[in-house]
């Protein structure tokens, strides 16, 4: 069947939709005789052992055959299988996408630069884990013949976000699990305190850094590692023994003496979905061993699969989006909330704000034409409890709705906990986000309207288990094609990132002194 | 001159000001002849040698004097003054708000519970100086003798976030200055993995605890506690030898032979406003010493004075709010990033989403009545330049427009840098804050229009020199003062948060197993 890429408002399904504006009542679906059916009903498998539950989302059935039919007039799962099997869907930087070949193959062999991509990737994968082996059995060692204790990634955007996410959510476990090899650490930021207090947080001479630009040419991070060099350098080591690159093949970083090893990964994985190429995978395979690296990569491909499924109801990342437009483009809801009930995930909203927004906040169509309706939301979150005591005031009592995303799971990482008034920590966690679930669908009425709980605030859980790698790469995967269906359905190019050129830009006149109006009254109120 | 507590929508001036939307392009303020005249002119001192520049917010005259009649209209700053001579402000838990008088006295002496209330913050500030003295110097110490090196916070909520926010942004400036005594770390979560990891982190035998909580009865915090006794036991150490509390008088928690010592805060101290009293105050003796937290109350004692001031022109925090007002009320925005180039300052927004959304996150005016306008914005941000590489994609050319608060300084903390291509990092950071607030105020047309950006993005910037304690107590009680201010203007409580209850009431359900229906039912699905 031929693809055909048309505007969100231009679809009959929509137009549909849109008749369909505050149908559903969830504090009436969740209080209801049938309330408990429901949410037993609404649960869609996902991979590796997790759930996704839409029990507390404002759809029924006729909205959900709705969504269905968006589903099959947007094509969406036709889009995906086109991206997957090697078209240029980044339209705007003529690219593939390919960060799915990454992790599996779900379709035809894709070759590019003369090359089988699959192949490529796993060779990469499998370089890394051998340089990986190396470090952590000591014959790629230090200048004394000692072992690398610490590994430190120097990248921003998507070269940090996503693999520092993915650190602290396996952290605990790698610990718990005995599979721990190495601390790692983050440098990103061009704020020369961030580099500074790193770097005397090290023990310099154990230290092994990855550089991570795809470009080779991302200011913060060549600035970063001049700063880095200039302190081993000044320690007597030599930088070149103590720092790999992750980078394109055409890039400077690339086959330089500079650097003890190189991976490569290419223009096909935008930074943002670059996780589980390696960018994440050199420094997840340095601090958990090659091992959890490929159990994470195993969690995405499983879930990359359940997204090729043309029935909503058993495709969770196709349901997520599809109740995401229900939400944005019908209900009008601006932002959504990302509230993981596990301090390991600490970083991961962080994560799911640039994958979204990146790929999302986009006024204008794949053919470079301005679509007339609002695209990708505001995400923010952080982890529950902390969140409760904190902005979930504004989530059940503000003047806007905000629907949320909560993820759970049954049982915690580090597997200490303590028994106090006949429940565990745990349990009190899993107790909490059920109740916020509730009580913010249902609200509660109180002769005191300072107490009063309007309720009717949608969300969704996603829950497992237990954090670990598998279940960690599933998560991720999910909401890379989550993003991916909403860029569909409003046909917008999820995968280029134009806004953030203009800045980069005036930057560089502000630094070279070529600046006249505003723009040199502001660099002189910051004697710049 | 009587107070009369008026919802928004009945003043005239706010008539007068819904007539003024969209009036103002800051494309063309900032781009005409008279550019560079209005960025320096649209600069208002706040205190410790902060400035606040609103050169790029949709303002003009018209609307400034518009803001000037609202806020004499609504007597925000009269009711200010009765904030601080000790009116019952907080009128749903009917308390008083005595937060200002932690840190100076602005006004009358404020009697309650039968003592001078400035009196009494200032007695507990001494006790706990002398503490944190004692501590330092070897007075007070272990079992063995031997000094504390760490402390360790226990609280959630207002007792976390302001305080770890205030600690990791003068952290490095403290280490730099030479006044850095002891390293703080936090638990927050009910998480067990949270503990778990911190505990697993520590050398027990020489870490203090403060166990944080007003009223003595916070689920997570005394979960938490428990947590640490456990592990201080079983390392063979008395946990009274260990952990002080930070409470207040009639909690569980006060002259209780548990704590080591017992430091007090009262009522009239809301969580979210905490930081300059006991509970920012102990962490933050402990961990740089008196004379540094004494530093960061002056500069909020000077902030609060200029927040006196009715001129709006010569009072920033009231000028913040009145802009925010217009942007939120006529302008229509429902987000508000907080975005400062400064990695000391990576948690301030997490403080600030707090501060801002659990205070004004209402929809019942003070007399109970609902309000037919919106209130509080959603508050999000990271630093830049990080967050360049990852959301601000959305802000440059999403579908919404969302107001942006920049946050710069001229000078970083720990005096180490590095020159490439003939900057500094600094400046290098610098010149990106400038950079971008130009090209969302301007934006720039191409023929390619995925690459054009249409601008009228507004902002404002704070900037100092240097983020020191007098900075960094300055830069928190501007924003505390402006979200008091909008507060009034909405004619909201800010001070309570009835929000956080029915959370809580429903997981003690849960806990208890006394569910039915869908709460059953969720319990269910995590084996609760």
């Amino acid at each position: 069947m031929a693809i055909s890429w048309e505007n969100l408002d231009t679809l009959a399904s929509f137009k549909k939709l849109q008749s369909l504006k505050g149908a559903v009542s969830v504090a009436k679906e969740l209080s209801g005789e049938k309330a408990a059916e429901r949410v037993a009903s609404c649960s869609v498998p996902m991979a590796a052992g997790l759930v996704y539950n839409y029990a507390a989302k404002q759809v029924d059935e006729k909205i959900l055959g709705v969504l269905a039919e968006l589903s099959q007039e947007a094509q969406l799962v036709e889009k995906f299988e086109e991206l997957y099997n090697g078209a240029v869907v980044n339209t705007g930087e003529k690219r593939l996408v390919l960060h799915q070949l990454t992790r599996g193959q779900l379709g035809k062999d894709v070759t590019a630069d003369g090359v089988n991509k699959r192949e490529f990737y796993i060779n990469e994968q499998k370089r890394i884990a051998e340089f990986a082996d190396k470090v952590h059995d000591g014959r790629i060692a230090n200048a004394a013949g000692e072992k690398f204790t610490t590994v430190v990634q120097i990248g921003i955007g998507g070269s940090d976000l996503g693999p520092r996410a993915m650190y602290l959510a396996l952290e605990n476990w790698a610990k718990a699990e005995g599979t721990f090899k190495m601390e790692a650490k983050f440098i990103s930021n061009v704020d020369p305190d961030d580099a500074a207090s790193v770097l005397k947080s090290l023990d310099l001479a154990h230290s092994l850094f990855i550089l991570v630009s795809k470009s080779g040419t991302t200011l913060e991070t060549l600035t970063n590692e001049s700063f880095v060099k200039d302190a081993l350098k000044k320690a007597g080591l030599n930088p070149a023994k103590h720092m790999i690159a992750v980078t394109s093949e055409t890039s400077p970083l690339a086959h330089n003496p500079d650097y003890l090893a190189a991976f490569y990964m290419d223009d096909y994985i935008g930074g943002r979905y670059s996780s589980t190429s390696g960018v994440g995978g050199a420094v997840l395979s340095l601090a958990f061993g090659p091992n959890v690296f490929a159990e994470f990569l195993d969690g995405a491909a499983a879930m990359d699969k359940t997204a090729t499924n043309k029935d909503i109801l058993k495709n969770p990342s196709l349901l997520d989006a599809l109740i995401g437009i229900y939400e944005r483009n019908v209900q009008e809801y601006p932002s959504t909330a990302v509230l993981p009930y596990s301090q390991a995930l600490s970083r991961f909203p962080a994560h799911l704000q640039q994958l979204d927004m990146e790929s999302n906040g986009k006024s204008v169509n794949r053919f470079g034409k301005p679509v007339s309706y609002v695209t990708g939301p505001v995400i923010f979150g952080e982890p529950g409890t902390n969140g409760q005591h904190s902005f979930y005031q504004l989530l059940h009592q503000g003047t806007n709705i905000i629907p949320l995303q909560f993820i759970a799971f049954k049982e915690n990482q580090t597997g200490t906990d303590v028994v106090i008034e006949d429940s565990t920590s745990q349990k009190k966690l899993c107790a909490n986000v059920v109740a916020q679930i509730m009580a913010f669908a249902c609200g509660k009425k109180d002769d005191d309207p300072n107490k009063s709980f309007a309720g009717e605030r949608p969300s969704s859980i996603i829950y497992g288990d237990r954090l670990t790698p598998k279940v960690l790469g599933a998560l991720l995967a999910h909401f890379e094609n989550k993003v991916m269906f909403q860029g569909f359905a409003w046909n917008i190019n999820s995968f280029d990132q134009e806004g953030v050129q203009l800045g980069k830009k005036l930057a560089k006149k502000v630094l070279a002194h070529d600046t006249d109006g505003a723009l040199k009254a502001y660099s002189d109120l910051l004697n710049i």
